[in-house]
């Protein structure tokens, strides 16, 4: 199985607000950030074509629970796996620390999706990108 | 006990994405704008003093689940209650809208603090504010 | 000749810096939400099509000078008008104030173009959208 | 005198919009991040004290030219430099490129000012910053 993936980020000023701290929204944005380089990581991207057709992963639930804030200039570590691999759904987790403190812990299901001329339509994740993802 | 109360929201170019969909991040903002609104409707602001402290309302946790897309225009209706006022801590419900469709549901807990120079610390929700935001 | 329009914004919380003032970079989110906003005073959205094809207005150049800051939950108003309309573009003026304060001027140059196979490609403004946006 | 400082940043799926590119507002906050990360090349923070009191650098003006589009997973090139070093303000140039193409180019002006009872009050650029910043 893959170890967890970890993905660094600098908190910037754009994403402080005036109660002096990373407006919460951000962490939603940094989780999608971290996902996306975990399909980097594996040499997948989540912007991908699947038998000629455009994959999509739209989010049916995402949570946060926070800890402790962030603030603008820390380095934060966003430890990312895959906490359960369906058959067309994957459920993302992410811990977010900063030197040993743990700031935040997300969790977010994205549903695999061919989009078809009547929207999305769910899929069954292809075996290819199913298993760089998540080895057996 | 105060009705529901709606804040509505159109969205905007800049909070869509490639999928030509509104970005699942922007939920969370829009979430807060109508907790933000439903202050103002009882005569408060999120951003007060009580006992010539500063008053904060940092998020423990914030939860969203998304049944269908928001798109550029789509005008959005937010129906914002309280869905536990707590000793300390009020938990937000806010359910999306478009038409007749729902479109997401989210829940959010934030903590009564004061600012203090060791940071934040949690304190009862004044009696003044509590009346206004939860009449009996 | 059409009259300004003017748009008016709230400052959100989630629009602040932890210098307490709206950050920078949401003027120029406002200014465009601003012009699409003029776009439907006039019956038009930005997004639309002519002779069967997807019509984009990229910018070219934008440009916002700041006299003072704009805070949390002020009543913000932007009075919109066409600069210059150009064969292929149009320049908006953006005036942002509150109350009788000037807090901002912004500029900003997008053209007309049409999505091609090879990316976008300027046209002529479609007679019916110059006139709607720009009558005599 | 300072070479010129690079900053190395890769577009995220939430800085897009529906037309399938980045966002234009976000080349605004990638030009503040690339300032930002320039302090911290020269061992200084945009976000600090001189004499006991917190410094602050309001923006006056700031403008973009835009010649090609940034798209998702982009890494972008700022190439930041000063172009102008003032008494009390600096005008910051931020080159944007991917691969050999010029994507951006913007500027943006900066007064140096302490925070007062009364707001922001300008104030001669401190030595030590300046000389760090822009060495002779």
């Amino acid at each position: 199985m893959k170890d967890t993936f970890t993905y660094s980020r600098l908190v910037q000023f754009s994403e402080t607000d005036l109660a002096g701290i990373a407006h919460f929204a951000n962490f939603f944005r940094w989780m999608e950030e971290a996902e996306h380089a975990y399909f980097r990581s594996v040499g997948l991207s989540v912007q991908t074509q699947h038998e000629g057709k455009e994959i999509g992963w739209p989010r049916v639930s995402t949570t946060c629970d926070f800890f402790a804030p962030a603030r603008f200039e820390d380095q934060l570590q966003l430890k990312v796996r895959i906490a359960k691999m369906g058959e067309k759904s994957i459920t993302w987790e992410v811990e977010f620390t900063k030197d040993d403190t743990r700031l935040a812990l997300g969790r977010s299901t994205s549903v695999c999706c061919h989009w078809t001329d009547n929207g999305l339509q769910s899929i069954p994740i292809p075996p290819e990108i199913r298993l760089k993802l998540y080895p057996a």
